[in-house]
């Protein structure tokens, strides 16, 4: 054991954890549960040994400490601090020394199905490491931060404070805010969609338009269609509501048809979820007529298509597509747009246009849910796209996203291994690399945080767990400096993952996922 | 039939409904059925028949043409524009033809358990009622709007906005903002809780917490209990959940100890809800001793309390009351308050504090529900809260109810007919109101809205549809001259709706809460 000096706290952890292969309880699980145990609650939020460190101490493969920490971190017990090192979260409350008469076990058990379903916590995964402001960031999903027009923004809320004051402060249609929804309805309109302001819903970004569509539509069992990968908020939505998540796999183009086609026979899903643009997190996009063929596929098995359109405004090369809901006439499919990916994240606007009887339904679950949006926010921000100049704003962003992107294209024929197979994107803020299969993106992910660097693990987007030697860079945030130096310290680290495979180990590069 | 000269469509309208009493149908839904069928997707939108002439028209009786109007406007067709009438909601979408290859039937039936359940759509009655801006309103719930601390609220978003910038405008930790967090934990300690920043949840307004905190902890058919009457926001967020409402009745100092004890041991519950200060709607509040007795008995049952603190800034009267979440120790207690009531409504800011296991779920749902509150409005919220006056401006808000209370209270004094009962408040902002059985409250609501006043319905607020005879009243937005007229308004139509009962019903009063 080789504990740095000065961590007498860590040793001690080190020799309170006793490993029983014979259990069932995972042995991850083992070391977890007996890390909290011992480090939980304490003031001085005490840091965890090096996983490398402890997994010799332990005797045990590294991956597994890994995925011990990972639980932690899940858990919010634990918190990594890239190039520092995992810490107990500091706490002071009071130890849960359980009341007179009543048991330990007085909560655990009582939580609802929601909150225990396995892949539930991985939209939390993503969303932590995407929102770490240490190192440097490939795995944010969002505008740089000089790309947000703060200024003008500024300019737009101080309108509506001064104008409209008491009004925007006050209770607003649980629907959202009128100018606002017409804003939507009439940008909608312009791609050819049928959309009026009365059948556009705002939300608390694009992910509660999924989380409210899915809810109004799905119960526990039924099952859901979508692309494998595919965006972990939708996943996560699912695993929350018991939902059977039925992945199919995708050839360059999207989905596939053929294997779509099995898939709503089989399973008769009640949705279909689709990113036909900038399909997050593999970029592609379907062409007009796969467009064509995967709704006219929904429509005939009596599937309703939710469409998930985040990235529409971030085209960098190519004309646009039309949407399925322009094409369909918002019959069968609902759309769900965002204002957070083009333009301002903190915000958390977004949209869902449906038609009228699922529109009510929708409305049912945001009035439940916040009683509707801040129409604070939903004010300025129309102030802004109305005043605003948010055309030139959102030209000089892709301009940008344009210049970022061919420098992480650069970077990685330059630094990355041979082996490596990464997309070359027409828009969004971000590419999709795969690597060798037995390759470890958990483990690299690991590897880089130590090094500096974060990206979003592929695992997190895959239905059932496949998908393990894939990851998503993104290229939006990093500056173009530390995009190269980003990417050269991950071409290094994925050599020698890629070496570090048994020799028997074949070059072939699968998205892992599994078959239908 | 007595139709207005220039109505032709609404005579038209009248002649197409066709009522079959035989049907399986309720006649109220045969007529809201019709009414759709002939008036929906219609340009102009048309107005409907005033409720007295359909009934008369249609020979039916003038609450069932009243429930089938409620039925249209709930289904969010039809509008009420209080003095004007009802019109059917403009669209020009295209009507609900179904696709080629796909039945009229594609979508009923397809929606969620969760969005059909009876109960769910009460939250967006009260709060259609409680928004609008026509007439006099005792049907909000939220601070009169020349009381909102617009100036200095917004001299805080300037602030942060300009120190902070590009921070505040990009996504944030999904728990909250850290000061704002900090501020809201250093405010119940000073209550005598032990609450620390990590263990406290920012969310949506104190409805979102409400539902979080359901969801996390509540699975259907599970039991939960709460006070009858209680907050239509949780009991329609039950309804979505398919949770079993128990309600317990109510004595003068809240939920009855006897009955609740009654209720833990037959529904073994795995929660109970209540209000313990400024009970909404009936504005009770729990003495200390019973506060006590509340929270013992939870214990020994092994239920977890929800406590909804959101009236604690508004006490007009005496002193404040140790929470039950502090007399717990945050052991067995989630603590709910808001920031709408006493100050900024349209932020939609309120918060959860939980103990760790807890918090943990409750986070893993705000992740999938919208990625955590903007962090624009935290960090403004926070810095009003620091530096811009709060107390002062609490104190005068203070001040401005008890006069309005006052004022109301004595309106109710010169034009309350003497078989109404009403309660005087000790705080918060509204007063709850008894009638004698046999008086609907439903019905006086349309007749009020006919003349320009609005409140809420008694129902709304029941377990089990009972409260006919009750409503809710409240003070903080009318002017004290609108309280007079209005007051007088609703004094006048109470009166005739008393002594239009049957001569056989006797004047007692009951607050309509079935026994358990």
């Amino acid at each position: 054991m080789r504990l740095k000096k000065g961590s007498p706290k860590a040793s001690k952890l080190v020799q309170s954890v006793r490993i029983d292969v014979g259990a069932d309880t995972p042995v991850y699980r083992q070391i977890a549960d007996q890390l909290l145990a011992t480090g939980d609650g304490r003031a001085g939020g005490g840091r965890l040994p090096p996983t490398r460190r402890l997994a010799e101490a332990l005797g045990v493969n590294r991956n597994t400490v890994v995925a011990a920490y990972q639980h932690l971190v899940e858990a919010g017990a634990v918190r990594s601090h890239t190039g520092r090192g995992t810490f107990f979260v500091q706490s002071e409350r009071p130890a849960a020394t359980p009341a007179p008469g009543v048991g330990g076990g007085a909560w655990p058990g009582a939580f609802a199905r929601a909150v225990e379903s396995p892949g539930i916590g991985n939209l939390l995964s993503v969303y932590r490491t995407a929102t770490s402001r240490e190192g440097i960031s490939f795995a944010a999903s969002y505008p740089a931060a000089e790309l947000l027009p703060v200024e003008a923004f500024g300019v737009a809320v101080d309108a509506v404070l001064r104008e409209r004051g008491a009004d925007v402060l006050a209770y607003g249609p649980t629907a959202g805010y009128a100018p606002l929804r017409d804003w939507i309805a009439t940008d909608l309109r312009k791609s050819g969609a049928a959309a009026e302001a009365d059948g556009v819903m705002v939300t608390n970004g694009s992910q509660q338009a999924i989380e409210i569509v899915f809810r109004a539509l799905v119960d526990p069992g039924d099952a859901v269609v979508l692309e494998d990968p595919s965006y972990t908020g939708a996943l996560s939505v699912l695993s929350s509501l018991g939902a059977r998540r039925i992945g199919v796999p995708m050839d360059e183009e999207g989905i596939r048809p053929d294997l779509l086609a099995r898939a709503l026979e089989q399973h008769r899903p009640r949705l279909l979820y689709v990113q036909p643009t900038f399909h997050n997190p593999t970029t592609r996009t379907m062409g007009e007529r796969r467009r064509k063929e995967v709704l006219e596929l929904a429509v005939r098995h009596r599937c309703t298509v939710v469409e998930d359109d985040w990235g529409r405004d971030l085209r960098l090369e190519g004309v646009d597509l039309p949407t399925l809901y322009a094409m369909d006439g918002g019959r069968h499919v609902l759309h769900i747009g965002t204002f957070s990916k083009k333009l301002l994240p903190g915000l958390r606007i977004g949209w869902v246009a449906a038609r009228r009887e699922v529109f009510e339904r929708l409305l049912l679950l945001k009035q439940i849910e916040d009683c509707g949006t801040s129409l604070l926010l939903q004010a300025a921000l129309e102030r802004y796209l109305v005043d605003g100049g948010v055309e030139s704003h959102l030209a000089r962003a892709r301009e940008a996203y344009r210049t970022r992107r061919d420098r992480m294209l650069a970077a990685l024929r330059r630094h990355a291994p041979r082996q490596a197979r990464y997309s070359r994107p027409w828009g969004g803020l971000f590419l999709w690399v795969s690597l060798p299969d037995g390759v470890d993106t958990d483990a690299l992910w690991i590897d880089a945080r130590e090094r500096g660097v974060l990206f979003s693990r592929g695992t997190l987007f895959h239905v059932d767990g496949g998908g393990k030697n894939t990851l998503r860079l993104t290229y939006s945030v990093a500056s173009p400096d530390q995009i190269d130096s980003g990417i050269a310290t991950l071409g290094e680290l994925m050599r020698k993952r890629i070496s570090a495979r048994g020799r028997s180990a074949p070059d072939a590069v699968s998205e892992g996922i599994p078959i239908l």
